[in-house]
C-alpha cells in the first residue's frame, strides 16, 4: 500500500460572480476534496481580488469592522455601502471596495448606460474614512459598473470639474468630453496627509486601443457608439488630468492600472496622488488578507483555485493566474475549477495551471448552474480529486 | 524524471445514442488522450452491446458483409435494414440487429405507440438469414422501439397467433391480450436446424413488477394506461407461449432476458428454441467482436469507457458496467466518460468504476451538446487525462 497523495492541499479560489462568495467557493471545494481524502491536510484561503467581498474579507482577517453608510449609487439612487475599519496590526487602515458603492450589480439591467453611471458613492466612502481619521486607505477595484474616470468620486471629495462655461459637469463618463478645467481648491483636506493605495489590475489602462472603454465598457452595457464616445471622453479627461492634476511621474493615458474600474484609477492617482498598485501585491503581500499565500504554497503538494469562468482573459491577472504564478515559484501543481470553460481556457496552461475542470455534470441551463453552484462545485471537486488519486495510484502500481 | 503514466491505455466505450457510434466515441477519446500522452500505447475497441451498430461492427471485425433488405418497419412503413453475413472463422454465422428493423429511432416521435409497433421486420431479417443457409444466427437486442413480445417476428417466420375466433392477431403488443392459441405448422423449416442465440440483457424480464412493460415501455412512448395494458397482454402472451410453444426449461415470465427488446427474447426463445445469452458473453467471449477484452484489460494500466448517460441504471449490465466487471478481475483502474451524469451516477463506484467525468465544459443546451459531442468528448478526455497525469506526478514528487 502506498501513501495516498496529495496529502497537503491548498484551496485558494476567487468568488463566482452572481452566485458564490470566495469563502463559499472555498468551503464547497473543501467539502468535495474531503469526500475523497478525508485525512488530507486542507487549507482553504478565499483570495480577495479587490472586487465584491474584499472589504469584508479584510475586516474579518484583521479583526476589524464594516462601517455601513448610505451613499449615492451608480445610477443616482441611494445605496447602503460599507467601508472597512481594519483591526489588529492594520489599525489605521481603511478599505474601500468600489463595487460596494458603484458595482455592476447595483446597476439595474435596464439602466446599464456606462456613459451616465457614477463613482460618486466611492468618493463618499473615501470621505467617511478620511473623516474617521484613517492614515491609509486601500481602495479595491473590480466588479465596477461605472466608466467615469473617477470623476464622480473626485466631485464627492470636493473637486470641481468644469466645462468651458464654468459649470460643474453632470455625472457620468460621457460628460467628460466637455471637461475644460479642474478646480481642486475645495478638495477634502484629509487627502493631503493620507496614503491612498488603489489595488488594481495593472493590465487595465485608460486610453488607446486597449483602453478601458474599448475593453470593458461593453460588459457594462455600452453600445458600440457609446464605447467610442467614452474612448474620446477619456482622451479629453486624460489631457485635463495631466494639465490640472498632479500626476507626477504617472502616465495618465496608459500607466498600469489607470483604466481600473472604468478609469477610477487614473482619476484618483492624478488628483489625490493615490498609488496604483497591482492588486495582489496590495492585498496579499501586505499581510492584510490574514494569510501568507507563498508560505502556504511552499507547503502544499496540490493547489486548487477556481473562478466563475475561465477563458483567454484569465491569464491577465485574475485570481487563478496569481495562484499559478506563485505556484510556479515552488513547483506546486495547480488545478483550476470553473463554472464555465470558454474559448481560450486552454491557454491557462501557459501560465502554470496544469489542468482545468468544469462544473456541469450534464447539459443544463446557465440559470440552473448558477442556482446550484455550491453542490455542483463540491461534486466537480470530488470528481477531479478522484482522477488525481487514480493517477497517483497508477503511478504507484 | 519519472516515467509518465499511464502508458498502456485501453479505450472500450459504448456508442452515444443519438449522437456518436461506438467507433466515433473511441476515436474521439483516443484523440483527447493523445494530446496529453502522445507516446502512450493506446488500444481502442468500440464495444458492441447488441444495439445499433452491432451488426456492422461484427461484419467489420470478421471480414464479413452487410446484406441490405427492405422489411416492414416498426410502424408498418418499409425500412431498409440489414443483416450481417460474418466472415473468416465466423463464416456460417449471421447477425441480426433488431434495432435495424424495429429500433426506436425508426419510430417517428408522433407515432410512438408501443401497443402497436411490431418486430415483423426482425422476423424478415431472420428469414433472410435462414434462406441464405446460416447455420447460426446471433440476434442483437437493444435500442428497440417495440413491445410486441416478438409476435411480429414470429408471424414473419410463419407462426400464426390466433384470437378466440381463429383470426390472426394484428401487429403490436396490445393485441396480445386477445391471443388464444398458436399455430406453428407453417413455421420456416430452417428454424429447426439452426442455432439461434439472442444476445440480451439478462436483467430484462417479460412479466411482473420489474417486467419490460413497466420498466421500458414509457421510454418508447407508452402512457401509464398503455403500460398496464401491455403488462396484462404479456401475462396472456406468457401463458400462451408456455402452453403452445416449446419453452423447455425456460421460465417465460421471468427468465433472464425474456424481456429483452420488448419481449422479443421470450417469443424467440419459446417458439424458435432460441437461447437467451447475456449479451456481452455472446458478443465478446465468442471471438466475434474481433478482440479479446480480457487479454487487453490484463495489459492495460488504465481502462477508459464511456456512455451517453451514466446513472443508477448503468450498473445493470451496460457497457461501462461490463468493462468495470472485467477490469476488476485484473485490478485495472477504470475511468468512465459520460455526456450526462444523472442521479445515481455515483453508484457506479460500487461496481469498480473509479471515477466518472462529464463532457460539458460549461452550461449548455442538450441539443448543443449532442451536436458537438465529438469535440466535447475529445476535450473532456484530455482534461481527465491531465488530472490523472497530475496525480501521477504528485505521487512521483
Amino acid at each position: 500500500m502506498s501513501m495516498i497523495v496529495p496529502q497537503r492541499i491548498l484551496i485558494a479560489p476567487s468568488g463566482f460572480k452572481e452566485s458564490l462568495s470566495a469563502p463559499q467557493v472555498a468551503r464547497a471545494i473543501a467539502a468535495g476534496v474531503r469526500r475523497v481524502l478525508p485525512g488530507a491536510n486542507i487549507t482553504a484561503v478565499p483570495v480577495p481580488d479587490g472586487g465584491e467581498g474584499t472589504a469584508e474579507a479584510l475586516a474579518d482577517a484583521t479583526g476589524g469592522s464594516l462601517v455601513p453608510i448610505t451613499v449615492t449609487g451608480p445610477v443616482g439612487d441611494p445605496v447602503t455601502a460599507a467601508w472597512a475599519r481594519l483591526g489588529g496590526a492594520a489599525r489605521g487602515t481603511a478599505v474601500v471596495e468600489m463595487a460596494s458603492a458603484a458595482g455592476l450589480s447595483l446597476v439595474p439591467a435596464d439602466r446599464r448606460d456606462p456613459t451616465r453611471t457614477t463613482t460618486h458613492g466611492v468618493g463618499e466612502l473615501i470621505r467617511a474614512a478620511l473623516d474617521d481619521g484613517a492614515r491609509r486607505i486601500l481602495i479595491g477595484c473590480g466588479d465596477s459598473g461605472t466608466s467615469d474616470g473617477g470623476a464622480g468620486a473626485l466631485q464627492a471629495l470636493g473637486a470641481r470639474i468644469l466645462d468651458a462655461d464654468g459649470r460643474d459637469l453632470p455625472p457620468g463618463g460621457g460628460a467628460l468630453a466637455r471637461a475644460d478645467r479642474l478646480d481642486l481648491s475645495g478638495l477634502h483636506p484629509g487627502v493631503a496627509g493620507t496614503e491612498i493605495v488603489v489595488a488594481c489590475n495593472p493590465h487595465n489602462v485608460l486610453c488607446g486601443p486597449a483602453g478601458v472603454a474599448r475593453v470593458f465598457a461593453a460588459q457594462k452595457g455600452a453600445t458600440p457608439d457609446q464605447i467610442e464616445q467614452l474612448a474620446h471622453a477619456f482622451d479629453v479627461w486624460a489631457a485635463l488630468l495631466d494639465r490640472d492634476g498632479r500626476p507626477g511621474a504617472l502616465d495618465v493615458r496608459s500607466g498600469p492600472g489607470t483604466g481600473a474600474s472604468g478609469g477610477l484609477g487614473a482619476g484618483l492617482a492624478a488628483v489625490l496622488g493615490a498609488r496604483l498598485e497591482p492588486r495582489f501585491t496590495a492585498l496579499l503581500d501586505s499581510g492584510l488578507a490574514g494569510f501568507d499565500l507563498d508560505a502556504l504554497m511552499a507547503r502544499a503538494d496540490l493547489a486548487i483555485t477556481a473562478e466563475g469562468a475561465i477563458d483567454g482573459q484569465t491569464r491577465m491577472s485574475k485570481v487563478p493566474a496569481e495562484v499559478a504564478r506563485r505556484a510556479q515559484r515552488t513547483g506546486t501543481p495547480v488545478l483550476a475549477l470553473a463554472g464555465s470553460l470558454r474559448d481560450g481556457s486552454e491557454t491557462v496552461r501557459d501560465i502554470g495551471i496544469d489542468t482545468v475542470v468544469a462544473l456541469p455534470p450534464a447539459p443544463m441551463p446557465m440559470a440552473y448552474a448558477v442556482a446550484n453552484a455550491e453542490p455542483l462545485l463540491r461534486d466537480a471537486a470530488e470528481r477531479a480529486l478522484r482522477l488525481i488519486v487514480l493517477g497517483a495510484a497508477i503511478a504507484a502500481r
